[in-house]
């Protein structure tokens, strides 16, 4: 019996079936994942998914890291109508153009045809603008820092389960300001509690930018983001937060009056990051088992898995399992005993390497002699990450080994990301470059919309942002040959 | 200068333009108070409503204590998608029957006309059966037990706030069981668990019991509700649980292996709670001044309000009334300082009162001079609930005050529900006295769907539920007069 040996050929043989090789085929390696570990399924409506518990408990867990730091930083939750009027929408020519082909419309309701066609939400800046003009008339109302947890929907012709889905779990912020300057401060500062959120959470190493003309948000003045390497070298765009200006506050008559009595438009913002990031994690920490997930952001930080071959055996094993986990539990650690009679410990094994659990303990009977455990991280998978502990003094250990499974994983994905990161200089010699070695091309830009048009036709990859932590100079671009000193990032993108 | 004195005779008038007196006018009183506590308002779309932060922070701890109940009874959360096929909902016939005339219809999707129109759910249990009949093969895979947070839409034509809404955010939880009595057990077990939230977290007594043939859920066997009394004497259903039997296992062939390899259809259950929640908070504790909330789901707990004429006692007693929010937000408890310079202590008074803050504390000259603060609990408004207590051990004292508020609004409202609850033998009697004294009116009943439509007709009452917890014994019923042991409560409602 090779329950608490590394895993057998067998088992390596049946997670093959199972999970494609991702050197092999990476995007089928995706769906292989999420449908092995049980993260979500297909809905019978096209482009649509169902979130299944493990999934959505890993939601949960980013969620509440999220919403503690958007409550830190003096935002408020609040609850705006799915249902949007389509007039609504039109309000802002630029919002309009960029959203009307995504919609999905309610013209029934109730048995009867509606008067006015609902939009249902593909983001909310049309419908809390109509608000914020209700609720604020003076600088004393000023700022207004509001965030929403909703669903929203947005036609999706090709979809892939958390990238890009018809309806999709995101939040909203969306602020009013008294001026541009406090209006740009807070996209800025949201910007980086997503790039805190990305590194510090779900050790996911980030580049922060600005979008391009071509890629901002439809009515932002500016557009910024953070972007994420994936396994495959592709990018994420993993976050978003815009500096609207007045364009929505014009649209709405969302007005102040300023301290000297005059009249004034305020300058807003809105940013989200939506059930994507679980797509995120997945491709940023996944191998070739299965799910890897960071600490502080899994569903089930350790899980202790029992071995046993006598009824003798079993039940001091079973006993003292469970009290490693109640005192784990205790200790504020969300741990797991897996006691199934049903299945055998090298299932297990797998079951939970599949799942991505950071740290699984083993006691079998030798451990159970010798008063100590065998521990085995996920992100070192084999004998090389297994080691002995003994019983005495584990507690206390496991948050330490948490934080360094944690802090290594983050430093696996930040060499990944540097070993793929490449300098080049022109066009040509990234038509050249990528298809051989997808990863992230530093380069100088100058182009405007047409040079970006050229790129992706001749490459399929995109300007993901302009660096915002770059270093001083300038160089020519690699499209235009122009003298410029923004440095880009290019890649290929989900 | 009043400040630190009772609400003012002007204090007193302000009020009484502002919120109506709930003696005079329930119904107006409700929406004064939803309006001046900024807990919702309109939206421009009929039958929506926004809900504002401070009404959504309400909903948030609400949702909090409920969830982790959810998960204590071994419970998963997991997401299925906003749009349902609309031949999903056909399937069921009962289930199509009552939510037909409510359904919102979306026909077009990203610029199309739509093959099959999608229904934006009223509720899930179809599209989870769909799910379920593709997750479930054996007995192993038994019990199922999921819960959704969601948004649902119900076309509504008479809408009120948070009590009747065509867009409602709740929680819908949904199990599928190897048996009968395994399904009949859970159903009983959350209506337990939304019995001891209302009691335990809310403050608010319920009933328990079964609703009758034409009150129930479509597609139920049996449903059960928590039937709460508000402040004008109505009932507000609070929460329903449903045994569901067969019938959707049926319609979507949910079946699985039992241990003799026999197909069989699983036994299922359904159990939900609303956005109503708010409403029975408001209109079952609130008073003359606004709401009163209990201290465990109050998202402010303590606030803390200083007061001062000069500048120079500004500074000090500014900085000790911080150190005491800070001191008990360490402590863990919701407190927060009201150092606004813009607005009159008398001001914030009322502030707090019509937000419903179970406690006050107030830090003036005096108060400072004595080492002490005023402590003014919101259930004892005005004189009789203040004192003065010496700042050295306040923040311990704060939890057990905290505690002894809850308990006695707990106590007010039980009173209350007592003093308000009335036997009454027959339809004639309950007629006449109805009017005069609105109430829970409890009664033997044996009658049926054609008595409840008398009972409707003659006094706009209803049978709210057929009592779980009862005496043993029986009588004769209030409308038909044949002897029965079933005991219902009869009562006007929302």
């Amino acid at each position: 019996m090779a329950s608490s040996s590394p895993p057998t050929t067998k088992r390596m043989e049946e997670m093959a079936e199972k999970i494609t090789n991702p050197d092999v085929d990476f995007a089928q390696w995706y769906l292989d994942v999420i449908r092995e570990a049980e993260l979500a399924d297909s809905a019978p409506v096209r482009g649509c998914m169902i979130i299944r518990p493990y999934g959505y408990s890993l939601w949960e867990a980013m969620k509440e890291a999220l919403d503690q730091r958007f409550k830190a930083t003096g935002h408020s939750n609040a609850y705006f109508p799915l249902f949007i009027p389509e007039s609504f929408i039109s309000k802002e020519s630029e919002h309009v153009e960029g959203f009307a082909p995504e919609l999905a419309v309610v013209t029934h309701g109730g048995g009867k045809k509606l008067e006015e066609p609902l939009v249902v939400r593909p983001t909310s800046e049309t419908i809390i603008n109509h608000m914020f003009s209700k609720w604020i008339s003076s600088y004393r109302d000023l700022p207004m820092l509001l965030n929403q947890w909703a669903n929203v929907v947005r036609w999706e012709l090709r979809p892939r389960p958390f990238l890009r889905t018809t309806e999709f779990l995101w939040q909203e912020g969306h602020t009013a300001h008294a001026t541009e300057e406090e209006a740009r401060e807070e996209a800025m500062r949201m910007l980086r509690v997503y790039e805190d959120f990305a590194v510090n959470e779900a050790a996911i190493p980030v580049v922060t930018g600005r979008k391009t003309e071509s890629e901002k948000f439809a009515g932002a003045v500016e557009s910024f983001s953070i972007e994420a390497m994936m396994g495959n070298g592709w990018a994420l765009q993993s976050g978003t937060s815009h500096y609207l200006g007045t364009n929505f506050a014009r649209a709405f008559e969302t007005t102040y009056l300023d301290e000297t009595n005059t009249q004034r438009y305020v300058h807003q913002t809105s940013w989200g990051v939506s059930t994507r990031l679980v797509g995120a994690v997945v491709m940023a920490h996944g191998d070739r088992q299965g799910l890897r997930l960071p600490p502080r952001i899994a569903p089930v930080q350790v899980v202790v898995v029992p071995i046993f071959r006598s009824d003798d055996q079993r039940a001091k094993i079973l006993e003292e399992s469970a009290r490693i986990v109640s005192v784990l539990d205790d200790a504020g650690i969300r741990a797991q005993l897996d006691d199934r009679d049903t299945v055998s410990p090298g299932f297990k094994f797998n079951y939970w390497e599949v799942r991505g659990v950071p740290l699984r303990i083993e006691l079998g009977p030798r451990d159970l002699k010798q008063d100590s455990v065998t521990i085995c991280p996920r992100n070192v998978p084999g004998k090389e990450g297994k080691s002995t502990r003994p019983l005495e003094g584990l507690v206390e250990q496991v948050p330490q080994l948490l934080d360094s499974i944690q802090e290594q994983m983050l430093q696996d994905a930040l060499r990944r990301r540097e070993e793929m990161t490449y300098d080049v200089q022109t066009l040509g010699e990234l038509e050249e470059r990528l298809p051989e070695s997808p990863g992230f091309y530093r380069a100088w830009w100058d182009g405007d919309g047409e040079d970006e048009r050229r790129l992706k036709e001749a490459t399929k990859a995109t300007i993901r942002c302009i660096l915002l932590d770059r270093p001083e100079g300038s160089g020519k671009c690699f499209v235009t040959g122009r003298e410029s000193s923004q440095r880009v990032i290019v890649a290929r993108a989900y």
